[in-house]
């Protein structure tokens, strides 16, 4: 077994037996060492935005002090929902390993799919309404920031 | 204007002032007030998860003590990335009000159309390579998780 995700898997396991949350686990790696590691702790701390991947982000950036993790590989046991699909991009990171699949999760009640469905457009009931306001208010922001001259992109 | 929208666009306005990151604000309402106000962060704390709406939901959920938003409603003022759409779904929230678009963002350099477009299999180029390992050992611990009794399901 490749030694990172074993490491994934037995933050996954910890979670599990400490009743933090769904079984999925990842760690971030750089330079060949684990500098960050997270299991899903969504009932723990009552956040649905816990999922594995993001609180192994969060400590990697935390840890070099940086929101750029292009230089890290991220492993987790499962493929990430689009939420942490998303924070990957975000974090700029190149490689990503998964263990079991989206279908995998679905199985045991997490079902990752029916957000991907939304995205795709193949969804048969949607969730959330979306309601369109205020656009012009909202791009005087983005004109601001875009007019400063300090400002920072990520 | 939108009295919930105006609020958002304040935090987001507070947020570029601030230097603390994009021009996007997010407030999260629940039976007709504001429980939670939230900006981008990500150049602030070096966490490219914090996102407005990701830090509005953790602070309604925080405050709520629960992960469920389903009686919340969130305003945002763009368009949220895929990070942010999942975790709004992952919060069970039914209604979202948007400002900008995804395009409008792009227009001042957030690429969150590249990140749908990944999903969507339109990107020209993948900025994440996806390798596969070990999902013999990953299905053991969504096994462990199954077959407990007190599971919590989110």
């Amino acid at each position: 077994m490749n030694k990172f995700m074993r490491a994934a898997i037995a933050e996954a396991e910890a979670g599990v037996k400490k009743g933090h949350g769904g079984p999925f686990g990842a760690v971030i790696v750089r330079k060949g060492k684990i500098i960050a590691r997270g299991h899903n702790e969504v009932v723990l701390h009552n956040d649905p935005t816990n999922h594995a991947e993001i609180v192994a982000i969060r400590k990697a950036a935390a840890k070099l002090k940086r929101f750029d993790l292009s230089d890290c590989v991220i492993y987790t046991t499962c493929e990430p929902c689009p939420m942490c699909l998303g924070a990957i991009h975000w974090a700029k990171m190149r490689k990503m390993y998964i263990g079991a699949t989206r279908k995998d999760a679905a199985k045991i009640g997490f079902d990752d799919q029916f957000i991907y469905d939304v995205i795709l457009g193949k969804a048969k009931k949607k969730q959330v309404k979306i309601f369109k306001t205020d656009r012009t208010g909202c791009l005087k922001v983005f004109k601001l920031f875009y007019e400063k001259k300090d400002r920072v992109m990520y």
